[in-house]
């Protein structure tokens, strides 16, 4: 389905929460969205309790009014189904439908997503509300998209899970022999003779099984998976020419492998809410957002006009909205949307802030937000030409998953982080970067960066020896080819899977808490290991003479965390700059994201802050 | 009811719990209190047990001897109802009066305070074992006053606390209209469509909703003074004479609205427990019960020999005692009482000190003791003298409650600290100030500092208008005026409700974690905000050139944290000094708390950490 | 049972799994055993699940041939009841003999130790499982020894805790009277006039009761300690020449008397993880060992290949394991064990390391412990002889369990880090020490160093005050002679019980934050006191000239933390060296720890990392 061929232009707005507010403010906000070029709003993500203030009990006046009056106002919908806070009445009639933690408390509604996915209640709820909706709004001219759910990531360990977990492993293991072997059961006692012996990882003594932790994430995330899918099949069923997606988030916590979900949903879609660096974060979500569409376009469905930052919230500083929305663009997404329309007054989240701020449309930050609904239309010729990328990443949620387990040898080297390295050194010195899924055709790329890439299939180890025997580059950090798919050590030396391609062999691991400094004057961090040749060379050595960096054809080994600086002199990289640029074809994006003005290809100059979408011929 | 007359002159002892200690114990402590000049205890707050062995089986025997050997020893008794702590074999016999937590926890007995106040069971118990110590101890010559319960503050989530939660917001909002309505219940679909759906806030996915959360904590503050008014109620039934009192603790945690509680009770009590800074923290409380006590006597009901400070328990420096003492007592503490008179030997809190310490009366702190229980008659004339003060600060500790809640623009902006620095600087530059609820006729100060008063009613910003019209003048700092009373934002530009009245407007909330320096030179932190001046003039600017302290009239607005001689500059106040020194009539105390000589008000000098209550004509 | 005969030889060997590892790798398992000299391993720790898949059926077959195995291959069994993680059919069965936390949840199974030892099923099912194996292998040649469960330390709060511990109250203290009283019931209103009133220490409301909490301590250590004792029971019966033990593990948090236990066991055995300062923390676990064991022979029971520090686990560098395991040996242990033999490839301890480890035998890991074990034969006949030590530090589980309650002066002054200081000083300066009960014989110590014991009994005081008369040396450390066996403070003036020994009179206790220098230079850290000499004189002064140190006759007392030059000096021990080195008769053990080469008795230079075990007459 091309969704980009039905919205037309690149998509600007935002969730739009008209029930927050009187109907007097509906025709204002109409208005202003018409003044700031909004051309699309997600609506109604958290309306359940206003859609159907009691079972079976429905009022949709309002929703009718508002979808009548952005129509009017030439705003499209991307009608959601609410399902990710199911109204109180809904908690009270079924209580087992209620998330239940690892340790064994039921949480109380009050919050979003207070729900368990398994619960037959809420999965029966959910096809209801969701078919009462595509019944109602079929055919309304306003109807652009379907929004299913919000932000797919939330735990559950009740019965209904475990019930559910199970059902999960049989299909995927057949017997219990072989979950007693892929979980090696045998240790601590932990084989079962019965499939109701199996649990959800729910509160124990002491460590997990770092296998059933693994599967757990794997069927939560599958399980949400079929939620979602149920829903598609109603809307698809009533509505079948509307493109139906979800809005993926990411992080550590999160029991979503994007990989499955990308061939499930009509376009992929992300949040995406930066912290600490905003830029370097930005570039990250929307490769990964475009690796996960497969190159097509995506689309950023959520940021906000303000960051956190860990402890703090604070207004976004003039022109970030505009170059931030420019850089996912530049990265592939159709369009540029926002949490939300207008600021709440109340709930949970009123200082989120929104496109219409508390201070009202006599702000910097709506002018901004006009300013950029202004320029997007002038964009979209150069969108229509794909991202060009001559490196990539391999990417895998799995591998973090399992690096997450406690119990591993160090705590200290969190995946993410791995693969931020890998993806910051490339978008510090020039260089844009697909994100790609280890068993995914690498022939297009010169380099490809494997980092810590802990469960490494045949198949995957396999695709990398014959992107490396092609003459790829290939780099490939610790900790990589380490276990199989059940989180198993592969054993006779690390790195496992990789050891004949890289031509080492590793016997023990080393982590550390002081850096210690190579022969090439780089102080490598976190992490050491004892690293023997088997057909490498050295490129790097350890003080003990060991070697730390090996090379074996175009194949690279990095056996500890090497500094930024030493990363890109290994990948044979240019200067950094502080201009992001991105080639589409004829086009190049550019953000100067740096304090002075910085020349950029077909010799124009950008002042601190500024950007240039122009026509560069190679 | 002039409880002061009552007692005579200035109250001075400590709890005693003789049922710790056989009788033999008992005519040597009488006896000490004599040497120490003990004036009155506070007696039986922990004894429910050992009055009410079994359900309804009462043993007064000991407390009729308790009673009448402290009356042969001239001692008045503060008797207790012993509700803070329930009997176990209460606990066994209605398991549904115990404490249940947020995540649905219920708590067992083992400790004190282990009980749900809305329980019914526990209700009753608690009037019933009230109206047998009044029934036998009413005409007692050694009672003088009631202390009912202790130090509340306790929180329950059970569903006997949801039941009483509904009902107190069915008294506030009458339908759930305007429950959701206040509640901004449309923000991710919490609507309620029946009572029953009304949930304190117990554990739930994510953030819980603000308003629902301060109501909660409103909530807890009247239904423990209900508990506390029909004990009261049954007190002054059958004692029409015996003041009523309990002793009120202070901090975040506290669910306690002071300014409401002080209307209840015969006399304001305070607990008070200083940790990192001993005299700057004992002028604080003992001018915010001053406060609460709308500026009559009050009684400090509760200090300890020791400090605690974070991690530790130190026993108090020599002369630290007296002059702690007397700083309660020069801001209108009607006397000086220690928890406890003898410290114990075993139970929870044997390190917690005693007038008689575990090494016994031959000891430095029974010394200090004896010596300030001499002291004490000699100050009663000037405490019949009201305190005096040009200066007041606005306390709200709803603003204070709103402020705790999750996902506000900073974690790291916390009410408290926002009035302990006001005070603090008037402290240090010797000022002394009231504390004044934000509706409080305050016509009788020069200046009146409003930190962070988050929640403002239109009644409250009216006032505040008020005195600045007539001349006052006003320092409001940064995250006051934002909200209504249900923690709503006031749109159209912070800070809200005082926006004309300051002639500012504020667009946005810039919170930070490095300083910036101002145009002043003064280093602001945590906090700034993009002002835009709308009839103020800049004070202080921001390096951006922006407003960062501004003034309208008198009225001066800070919107950023200064430092400490920055906000004593922009008060106007004189140099620093090292002696606490309060003004009352004719009659001035001082104390050094310094480690040089100062010569006070009289020509008086006063060694380091000396001290002196001397008549000095104005 | 002199089990050193049965045994022969110093035990080598390790936890061996082989339910976790095909049939196919057993055979090489021993093959690479009999290379490394393996002596012993322990068998089925963790195989109940693989033993009895379903309740009363019964797999033997595989441990049959396991057994048989080991047996050709010259290998002794040290042959393990598994009832230290019980199989997933026994939770569903028995969810009572679940565990439960304070908080009252009740935890799954997933993990190891997840079942209440008080539950009358799971005690049932151990027994019946250890008879079994005693049935089947009572007589087979390769059983040597018993090793019972492991590592004892799960906690409960469940009702069949509830219920054995009040049973265990009524033993020790008769009448709710004496219970009443020795916990000080009447502190916050907690007296019993029922037995089923009594708790466990569940999550309360605030501070628990400390003498609650150290008797439960007690009561865990009890209630292990008559589950092992019924499983010897029926190994005895069934097999009375073999060996019972279990293995010990030390720290704060284990509900463990070992002074108890080594009475029960036929052996000590301990387990020994050291994580920062390995060669220290050997030195004190092995000493503690010794001292269980009364002198006798012990046994290390596991070590790891690898090092856990905090956040990382990292391989054991070159040599570490040699010099280590020789440390154990030499300070009594009568062999070296790891856990495990062959690493895992899954599980939860997948990278806590084996002998032979997932690189294989072809790595530097396996050809040391090859080394190891041809080295240890030639240590028997020095292993012959006693350690010899002629200093003693007294060490008391229970006053570690008391100092570690809430509400003690200072949360900074862990009992543990005492105990280790005193045996790092002697340690760091060529002093080798036993660890003594505070009743034990003390008569062949010259010196006697008494580290904060806390809970002080009459009997310790006079067995101390006993050793001083003869002319002992006695330091004791702050903290010590306070309270009786119930925690109740001994009131008077510390320290308490041996406050007439020591010849001081403390008024006051002062926990410190900063440093205080003493009138020797010494810079005291944690804690300071008010002492008085009554019969003392001063060593060292505080600032203000009160006393710190002080010595009546041969008797020190240390009212403050010294540093350990300081605390050497105090001592009057030698020079600080980097070489361990424990006399057993004519015999010598030395080990070098340092850097640089180091001459040691009998004229032998050890180089950097080296040792020696050496004749050299005296």
């Amino acid at each position: 389905m091309d969704w980009t061929e039905k919205l037309g232009g690149l998509c600007y707005g935002g969730d739009y929460n008209p029930e927050q507010w009187p109907e007097t403010v509906w025709e204002e906000d109409v208005a202003l969205m018409r003044r700031a070029g909004v051309t699309l709003v997600s609506l109604g993500v958290f309306s359940w309790s206003r859609l159907e203030p009691a079972e079976g009990v429905h009022d949709f006046g309002w929703l009718d009014r508002v979808m009548d009056l952005l129509h009017s106002g030439g705003v499209k919908v991307n009608l959601a189904t609410p399902t990710a806070s199911p109204p109180p009445w809904f908690s009270l009639a079924h209580p087992d439908a209620l998330t239940v933690t690892a340790d064994g408390a039921r949480l109380t509604h009050g919050s979003r997503d207070t729900y368990c996915v398994a619960a037959p209640a809420y999965r029966a709820a959910s096809v209801r509300i969701a078919r009462a909706l595509a019944e109602r709004y079929a055919g309304h001219p306003a109807l652009a998209m379907w929004h299913v759910h919000n932000e797919y990531g939330t735990w559950c360990h009740c019965d209904h899970v475990a019930a559910a977990f199970r059902a999960w492993l049989r299909e995927r293991y057949g017997t219990l022999e072989a979950l007693n072997d892929a979980w090696t059961g045998a240790f601590w006692s932990q084989l079962y003779s019965a499939w109701e012996q199996v649990m959800p990882p729910r509160a124990t003594q002491y460590l997990p099984n770092p296998s059933q932790t693994l599967d757990f994430r794997r069927f939560l995330s599958d399980e949400m998976l079929a939620h979602f899918r149920e829903q598609k099949a109603v809307l698809r069923e009533l509505t079948p020419d509307v493109p139906v997606t979800t809005n993926f988030v990411f992080g550590d916590w999160v029991p979503v492998n994007q990989w499955d979900w990308a061939k499930e949903v009509d376009l992929v879609a992300i949040d995406h809410y930066p912290s600490q660096n905003p830029p370097e974060e930005t570039a990250l979500a929307a490769d990964l957002a475009r690796g996960w569409a497969g190159g097509r376009p995506w689309l950023l469905m959520e940021q906000a006009v303000v960051t956190y930052t860990g402890p703090r919230m604070a207004a976004k500083r003039p022109g970030e909205i505009t170059r931030l929305s420019l850089s996912h663009i530049a990265r592939g997404s159709h369009g540029a949307m926002f949490f939300q329309w207008r600021a709440s007054r109340g709930g949970a989240e009123l200082w989120h802030g929104g496109m219409v701020p508390h201070a009202g449309p006599d702000s910097r930050i709506f002018q901004e937000i006009r300013d950029l609904g202004a320029l997007l239309p002038a964009l979209a010729e150069a969108c229509r030409e794909p991202v060009e990328a001559t490196a990539a990443i391999v990417f895998d949620p799995e591998s973090g998953w399992a690096l997450g387990s406690p119990g591993l040898p160090s705590t200290e080297v969190p995946y993410l982080e791995a693969v931020r390295q890998a993806h910051r050194v490339l978008y510090r010195h020039g260089v844009t970067a697909d994100f790609v899924h280890p068993t995914a055709d690498l022939s297009a790329y010169d380099l490809v960066i494997v980092p810590s890439l802990y469960l490494t299939s045949d198949e995957a180890a396999a695709n990398l020896r014959g992107h490396a025997e092609r003459g790829g580059r290939l780099v490939v950090s610790f900790l990589s080819g380490i276990a199989d798919e059940h989180a198993r050590v592969r054993t006779g030396g690390y790195p496992g899977a990789l050891r004949d391609l890289l031509g080492v062999r590793v016997e023990e691991f080393l982590p550390i808490g002081e850096p210690v400094t190579l022969d090439t004057g780089d102080r490598a961090t976190l992490w050491t290991e004892h690293v023997h040749l088997a057909g490498a060379e050295a490129l790097a050595r350890y003080p003990d003479g060991t070697p730390a960096v090996t090379r074996r054809g175009t194949a690279v080994y990095v056996s500890t965390r090497l500094p930024d600086d030493a990363y890109a002199r290994l990948l044979g990289l240019g200067p950094e700059t502080p201009v992001e640029s991105v080639r589409r074809g004829e086009w190049v994006f550019a953000i100067n994201h740096g304090s002075l003005e910085q020349e950029i290809p077909g010799n124009l100059l950008l002042p601190p802050g500024g950007y240039a979408v122009a026509r560069v011929p190679r």
